[in-house]
C-alpha cells in the first residue's frame, strides 16, 4: 500500500481493503480463540500447518484478484501459492508495466514464505518426525541450550534473515540496480523465491556484478540458517565442517564445472561467460530460486537433463530452498554403504553416520519413505498434468518445478523464457497442490489423506 | 544353425564356427576347473553372476558380428545384451529379410535369458539379500520342502517354462501365424523379451486373435513362476491370493481402463479397439516385453506420461519381467502406512505385513535402498545419454527402457516405430550397461563398485 501511495498508483485502495478484510478475519479468530488453551496435539499440528499455508495463500491472493491486474481467481491463487511457497512460477505477463504495489506484494510474499519455512523446518518439522527431519533435533537442542524458547529462536533467525536481506539490497544497489528493484529482488533472492520485476527476469540486466550479487545471496539463502545462528554466537566452524554444506557446495562446483566444460567444448560460450552463466543458472535451480538470464533449454540435451535432475536435488534442509534436499541423499548414501557392507559380510554389524553422529534407527526409514513418496507424488503430478493436455516435457518439468518449488520449468511454454499463463486452469490447480506438498515436505500434507488420521 | 541349414542359408557355417569357439572356451574352463571345490563365498557369487551375464553377452554377440548381417562389434554386443537381458531393444533394421538363423538366434537368446532370470530370482537373489528379494525366502523354502535341491527346482521350473512356450507356439499357429514366426514369437513372448521377426513388430499382424494370444502369454510370463510350481503340485489357490499377482492384475486393469476411456473420449479409437490395443501395449510395456503394434507416442501426452511411469513399475518378482517390480511398491505401501501411523501416534507400535506375513526387519531398508538406487541409476543413465548428444525424451526414455528391460523408448528415434541403430556407439554402451544392471537388480552389479568389496 505504501509503495502504491508513494508512486501515486490508485491500487493503494485495494491493499487498504485487503488489510481491512484480513484484519477482520484475523481479529475475529484471535478474539474467538483467545480464551482457549494453546497446547495442541500432533494431529492438530499437522492440520494447523497445512491450513495455515492454505489460508495464507487464499488471503494473499486477494490483492491479485482485486487490483488493476484483474487476474482470475485461479490465477490469483496460483500466483499467491507460488509466492508463499517461494516457488516463483508466475502467470503474470507484463511485469515491466505492472503497478509497483503488486510487484512488491509478490516479493513480500516470497520473503515471508522464506522465513516461515526456515522457522518451521527448525522448530516444528524435526519434532513431527517428517521425512527424516528428526535428524536435526540434536542440532537444534544444542542451540536451545543457548536459546531456550522457540519464540526467541524465531526472533534470532528473523534478525539474521533481515540482516542478510539488507546486505543484499545494498549489494544490488551498488551493482547498479534502482532502489525499488534492489528491494524487490533482494526479498526474492534471500528467500530463494525468484519473482522478478521484469518479464525477462535477470536477462533484463546484462551486468556481471548484478549476477555475482545474486549468486552470493542465492547460496546464502540455500545454507542451513542454524549455522548462521551458531556463527552469530561466535561458533563459525560448523559453517565449514557441516556435512550438508560440504555436499551442497561440492555438488555446485561439480555441476558448474561439468556444464562450463560442456558449453566451452561445444562452442556455445567463452570460458568466462560459461562459468558465470552456468553458475548463475545452476545455483538458481538448485536453491529453487528460479531467476533465469538465459534460455538454457537451448544449451543442449546434456544441460537440460542435468538441470532437470538438479531441480530434484534442491538445497540444504533448514534453509529457504526446497527439493529433496542434500541431507537426504547423504543419509541414503550412509545407509546404502552399510547395506553394501552387509551384502558382502552378511553377519557383520555396521553403523551409518551422519555429520559425525550415528543415525538414529528411525531416520533411514523416514528418509527413504520420503524419497519414494516424492517420486510417487512427482509421477502422479506428471500424469495428472499430461491428462489435462500438457505435452511430455511441460508435464514432466512442471511436476518437478512445482514439487521442488523452483519456478520455471523446461520447454517452450513454461521454460525460463515462458510463463504459466497459457496453461489450463486445471493444470494451475494441480501445480498449486504440487507447490504446497513440496513446500510442506509432502508427509505433512499427505498424512491427512490417511484414514488412520481421522480415527479418533 | 539348424534353421539356416533347413532354409538353405549359408550362414549356418557362422553358427558352426561359433559352436566350435564356444565349445573350446567352455571346455577349457570346465577342464581347468573340474578339480576345484564348488563351494563359493558371497563375494564370489556376486562376481560370478555379473561375469556370467557379461560373458554370455559377449559369446552370443559372435553370430551377429560374423553373419551376413555384418554388424559392428558395438551393435553385436548391444543386440546380444538386449537379447540375454530380455530387453528387446534392437539395432537391426531389415528384419523382414534377415536370415532365419539370426532371427531364431535373437529369439533363443531372450528365451534362455528369461529362464535364467527366473531361476536366479528364485534360487540365488533371495539368499544374497538383494533389494528386498529376501522376502521370498520363506516362500521358496516352503516349495523346498517338496523340492529339496536347487537343481531339481530349476528343472521343474524349466519344464513349466517349456510347457508354456509350447502352448504359446500352438496358440500363435492357431491364430494364423506361420510356423517359424510362431516359434520365434513364442520364445520372445513367454520370456517377455519382445524381439520380433518384422521391423514393424506386431503391427505386421492386423489380427485380433494374434494380439489376444500375445496378451495372454505376456501376462503369463509376467506372473511369479513359483506360483506355477505350486499350481503344478495341486495348490492353485496362491495364484489368486498372492499379493503380488493381485497388485499386478489390478494395476493392469486400472491402466487399461484409464487409457481406453482417454482414447475413446478423445475420438482416437472405437471402444473395442481402444480396449484391445491399450491392453496389448500396456501389458507389453509393464511386463517389459516391448512388442508394439501402434505408435502410442501419437496417442497424446497422457498416454505417453502414463506409459513412461508403467515402464518403471514392471511386473512381478520371480517372473521374466523387469523394472522395479510390484512387490517393492507393496512393501513400500505397507511401510509407509506404518510410518503415517507413527507420525500420528508417535508412541504406538505398528507392524508392516506383506502377503499375510510380518515383513522381516531388514526388508524395508533393502527395498528402499533399491528404489533410491534405481532412481539414481536412472538419473545417471539419462544424464550420460544426454551428454553423448541424445535429446531430452530419447535420453529419458532410453534410460528407463534399458534399466527396466522394456525394449522400445519414446519419441521419434527409439519409440515403438524406431530402432536404436542411429544412436552413437557411446550411447549403445551406456544402454547396454543399463540393461545389465537393470536385469541383475542393480545391487548385484553395483556392490562390486564399493571399495569394501575388494578388501580382503
Amino acid at each position: 500500500m505504501l509503495a502504491d501511495l508513494y508512486f501515486g498508483n490508485p491500487d493503494w485502495k485495494v491493499f487498504l481493503l485487503c488489510i481491512v478484510i484480513t484484519a477482520f478475519f484475523g481479529g475475529s479468530l484471535i478474539l474467538s480463540n483467545a480464551s482457549l488453551a494453546h497446547k495442541i496435539s500432533v494431529k492438530q499440528a499437522f492440520i494447523l500447518i497445512s491450513s495455515v499455508w492454505l489460508s495464507l495463500s487464499l488471503i494473499s491472493a486477494l490483492p491479485f484478484k482485486l487490483s488493476a491486474m484483474d487476474l482470475s481467481f485461479t490465477d490469483s491463487f496460483f500466483e499467491a501459492m507460488s509466492g508463499i511457497t517461494t516457488t516463483g512460477s508466475t502467470v503474470i505477463t507484463g511485469l515491466d508495466t505492472a503497478p509497483p504495489g503488486i510487484l512488491l506484494w509478490r516479493a513480500i510474499l516470497q520473503w515471508l514464505g522464506g522465513i516461515g519455512i526456515i522457522i518451521m523446518a527448525m522448530s516444528v518439522l524435526p519434532f513431527l518426525n517428517v521425512g527424516g527431519m528428526q535428524i536435526f533435533r540434536t542440532e537444534l537442542s544444542e542451540s536451545e541450550k543457548v536459546l531456550p524458547r522457540t519464540a526467541q529462536l524465531a526472533s534470532s533467525i528473523g534478525l539474521i534473515y533481515l540482516f542478510l536481506t539488507l546486505m543484499c539490497i545494498i549489494a544490488y544497489m551498488m551493482s547498479g540496480m534502482q532502489t525499488f528493484d534492489a528491494l524487490a529482488h533482494a526479498l526474492t533472492t534471500i528467500s530463494t523465491g525468484g519473482f522478478s520485476t521484469y518479464d525477462s527476469s535477470f536477462a533484463h540486466y546484462e551486468n556481471m556484478s548484478t549476477e555475482i550479487v545474486a549468486i552470493i545471496f542465492m547460496v546464502a539463502g540455500g545454507l542451513p540458517f542454524v549455522l548462521y545462528l551458531k556463527a552469530a554466537q561466535g561458533n563459525i566452524r560448523p559453517m565449514f565442517t557441516d556435512t550438508q554444506v560440504q555436499g551442497f557446495i561440492g555438488m555446485l562446483i561439480a555441476s558448474i564445472t561439468a556444464t562450463s566444460i560442456y558449453l566451452v567444448i561445444n562452442n556455445i560460450m567463452t570460458p568466462g561467460d560459461a562459468v558465470l552463466h552456468s553458475a548463475f543458472n545452476i545455483i538458481s535451480l538448485v536453491t529453487g530460486t528460479g531467476f533465469a538470464n538465459y534460455d538454457y533449454g537451448q544449451w543442449g540435451g546434456f544441460v537440460v537433463a542435468l538441470f532437470f535432475m538438479l531441480m530434484v536435488v534442491g538445497g540444504c534442509a533448514g534453509s529457504t530452498s526446497c527439493g529433496i534436499k542434500i541431507f537426504r541423499f547423504q543419509v541414503f548414501y550412509a545407509v546404502a554403504k552399510v547395506q553394501v557392507q552387509k551384502l558382502i559380510y552378511p553377519n557383520g554389524v555396521f553403523i551409518a553416520n551422519y555429520n559425525g553422529r550415528p543415525i538414529a534407527s528411525d531416520v533411514p526409514m523416514s528418509v527413504m519413505s520420503f524419497l519414494f513418496l516424492y517420486a510417487l507424488s512427482f509421477a502422479m503430478l506428471a500424469i495428472a498434468l499430461s491428462f489435462v493436455g500438457l505435452d511430455f516435457i511441460t508435464a514432466m518439468s512442471g511436476a518437478v518445478t512445482s514439487i521442488s518449488n523452483v519456478g520455471p520449468g523446461l520447454g517452450e511454454i513454461i521454460g525460463p523464457s515462458g510463463t504459466f499463463q497459457s496453461l489450463p486452469d486445471s493444470a494451475k490447480w494441480i501445480l498449486s497442490f504440487g507447490m504446497l506438498i513440496g513446500r510442506l515436505e509432502i508427509f505433512t500434507v499427505l498424512v491427512m489423506l490417511s484414514p488412520h488420521f481421522w480415527k479418533s
